[in-house]
């Protein structure tokens, strides 16, 4: 069976890469943390003792990194993946970073034969866990079609949505999308309470037309009830924003929501809610109106 | 059966009328627009010459009007319903307007002992044809009990959300959660196509995930197509953004993305887009960038 | 010497009203609190016990109220000052209003060959006890002239920006910059603060340059010692963004920037701060970002 | 007389060597272009072939470099100035950069015992060649000291507002109060015209009171008469919003206004409009209302 080095083994990687053992591939995985690694040895993967080892003999090399200055370092940096792979191997990076960063990726790789895709997923780690991970990706149709069994492995859908970087972008849009819908649910209750109407039969009219929405259908109640446990961390969403910015930066195109609800990200992490849940971007809205959120 | 005056017969209000004649009601209708009056006779109504004559005798009096200054001058002005309206009649607004003016007739039936409620409807021209609009209804359990025949000839969904005032309410919300996701939406796309990727694959795969909306559901093709026959327009949508920043007002509220949707709305019909339907949101946000919108 | 009708003797009009008097007009003034009267009958004017009381016998009939629905009964309403104003009469409007409310009041005025002007002011109460208020007229050149001596009397400088309605439109359009200066340099202390840089002098380098301002010039220091005692509170700004966003609904233009300023402003409100100078705003920026303002 | 290098010959940095010399430094440059070397040759400084050529012997030396990867190469990279110049230099860097860029500079810069300063400049070209910038300056009371006729020879204004880095979160705040100065103006002057108002009256009652500002007093004019030569490029204020909204994030705050006069900027840019004069700004202002600006 094919053999793959996972390197990055976190809340997101540490799943993907089981789920990839139980799919049958031969995983070899690094971390940075050795229990992490260990832990995929015991769950049938095999451990690595650096990026080299890892890469060394395989098939296809995965990474799922925190943030672009890892993807830079682990990938592109003294000792990392593009010093020891072999040309013609599969590279397939999960992590989320900016589309000039995936491009620059692609770039070195080409210069070495590597096939490079970049395949940023959403779905968090209870997606990641049950494999069911949506999974947006940019390169070719040929990479794309020669990674499917391990997107099948970790994931429930993939699309193939453009040259390199093309998967970030996506990702990116899905956030500010994301982030934005929360905002608007946030003052929709924010000013159904301010206005004495029942905000629980308000919501459900809303789920019901033109204003229903995903977020809408799973998170009004949690909402409501002030529930923020994550879910999806404040913390992750404002680093997903600043590449939404950089990527509208690079795309030479103004975004001014995509803009306010990033400086309404940036204010919910710096009023301490930062480990909270996305939908916590309620409290911010709260706030400026001097309702609740204590 | 119950005698009905409706007043208002126009795009929504013609059609509200005829549901109700087919439901079995007696509906008596006026509008300054003869002609009409003369369409639902036709269609099996009766035909009055005044507010007055409409009202006289009716069991129910029902408006659907354009906008406030209407319903100030048709229900509280001089000759208008509540001069002649006998003590327990319930009255019906279905037009979308103020909280505060709702809340105000409201307080002028109270004190004819005129059981009031207000039900701003949304759906559209096609909701009202088909009788499948949403009913947001503010007044007495009592009253919107009595009502509910009428809504059932009318629409698919009535929802009692508060005390006289809250339908408003709910429906400002709505049309500020809609105008705030057809923007999100936008700048998705603006984003996607600036950078070169596949815009449709790229949406479908937000139409799969947390950024799924009804809207991304039923008018991401007809956006990337730029087909933008309403549906509903942007001049109704601006209007509808009024009462959103009033109703904010009057709640003590800030709301920061429905101040923007708002300036957003303005800008289209500024742009000449009036008469589109409110998809057409993406030209602004396209010509902003210097895109497309020609 | 110009017998002067003078309504409206609140904290704006009591001190003009004297000004009046003090420069050698005889004036009459009018104000439901009989003990505002009967201060301006001590300082040298007269005691109207109406408006018609008032109106009756003046060649200029002067108004000074706080908001649109009173000029609206005052002026147009039962027993107010159109029912009993002779034709050729000089009306100066002072009062802070809608520019379309101007204009209704100068269309009614035409009707009865009243000469009407809107003369809304800034500089606050000190300008106006101190004689130095700014004035923006709206109306015609002849009409201006003709009320020259009065806006000597009370004001520094007069312009005639227009027609009826003009005024308004400029006021409201240096209560649009106003706010937005106060946002803008309450963005940057927040953004110095936090970054350990020394504010003082930050702020007065940008005071030497092309973000020199007005505000920056008077009101940094005691900002930046977070001190607020009013000068020009919240709650009016609040009500003169209210007018702003108006006058860009009437003339049918989109002003974001003006849109966020209206939004802030209500936030200041809303957060308790109305008694409070406007340069509190900047607690509304910190704690927006989880700063001070306790 | 001291012995000063000065890389980066560009237009800033052309105008400011050369008056350095005027001063009676010696001055070596460098530029990639040849022809800038020459030139300063020719007014009596002296030209070197490489970054280290230049360094060499040097007491002072100099960068003023376009953006953030130029100061990485020339100081921090290969070949670049930190790696031949000597302990207990002095070395100033005139480039606008983020702020977290000169930190790493000044502690790169720390290692090799190099006093560093980050000292960015407003006041344009002109400003430049007249020798009356405005420094803002980052570093220890001692350095500052001692680049104090440095300063003198290329300014008007120099203050030390923090550590290293906050000379640049000063210059960020300047352009984020100058971006949104040119936004409020340029709304006013939109809401102003579109009512049929004077605008030029209008302005100077602005410009006469609590909304007076800089931009008011020398540019108001020149946006109304749609005059937009440079001056200072809507390019360049791009690139200094995207220093404003890293040093925002560095900082955990949340500029709401600073990141729509990002997007503003970004808008301008993305219209074609990268080499007008930020005043420029006025013509997306006025497109988003349907108006002028063809």
């Amino acid at each position: 069976m094919t053999d793959i080095a996972f390197i990055g083994l976190g809340i997101m990687g540490a799943p993907m890469a089981r789920n990839l053992v139980r799919a049958g591939f031969t995983v070899t995985g690094y971390d940075l943390a050795a229990a992490a690694v260990a832990r995929l040895a015991e769950d049938g993967g095999k451990a690595a003792g650096s990026v080299a080892d890892a890469v060394d003999g395989a098939e296809i090399v995965i990474t799922m990194l925190p943030a672009d200055p890892h993807v830079e370092a682990v990938v592109l940096g003294e000792g990392g993946v593009f010093e020891t792979i072999k040309p013609g191997t599969l590279f397939i990076d999960f992590s989320t970073i900016k589309p000039e960063t995936s491009q620059k990726v692609a770039e070195a790789g080409a210069a070495k034969d590597v096939r490079v895709l970049d395949a940023p997923v959403s779905g968090g780690e209870a997606g990641a866990v049950n494999a069911v991970l949506s999974i947006m990706v940019g390169g070719t149709q040929a990479d794309f079609d020669a990674a499917k069994p391990v997107f099948d492995a970790v994931g429930k859908v993939a699309a193939l949505v453009g040259p390199n970087g093309a998967g970030q972008v996506v990702k990116a849009a899905n956030q500010l999308v994301v982030g934005g819908t929360y905002a608007l649910v946030a003052e929709a209750i924010v000013l159904l309470e301010a206005s004495g109407v029942d905000a629980h039969a308000g919501l459900d009219v809303l789920a019901g037309g033109l204003a229903a929405s995903r977020i809408l259908e799973l998170k009004r109640e949690s909402m409501l009830a002030r529930q923020f446990q994550p879910g999806f961390r404040i913390d992750l969403h404002h680093k997903d924003m600043g590449i939404v910015l950089d990527a509208a930066r690079q795309a030479e195109v103004s975004l001014p929501f995509g803009s306010q609800v990033a400086a309404l990200v940036q204010a919910a992490r710096a009023q301490g809610l930062g480990d909270a849940d996305h939908s916590a971007l309620l409290t911010v809205v709260e706030r400026l109106s001097g309702r609740g959120g204590n």
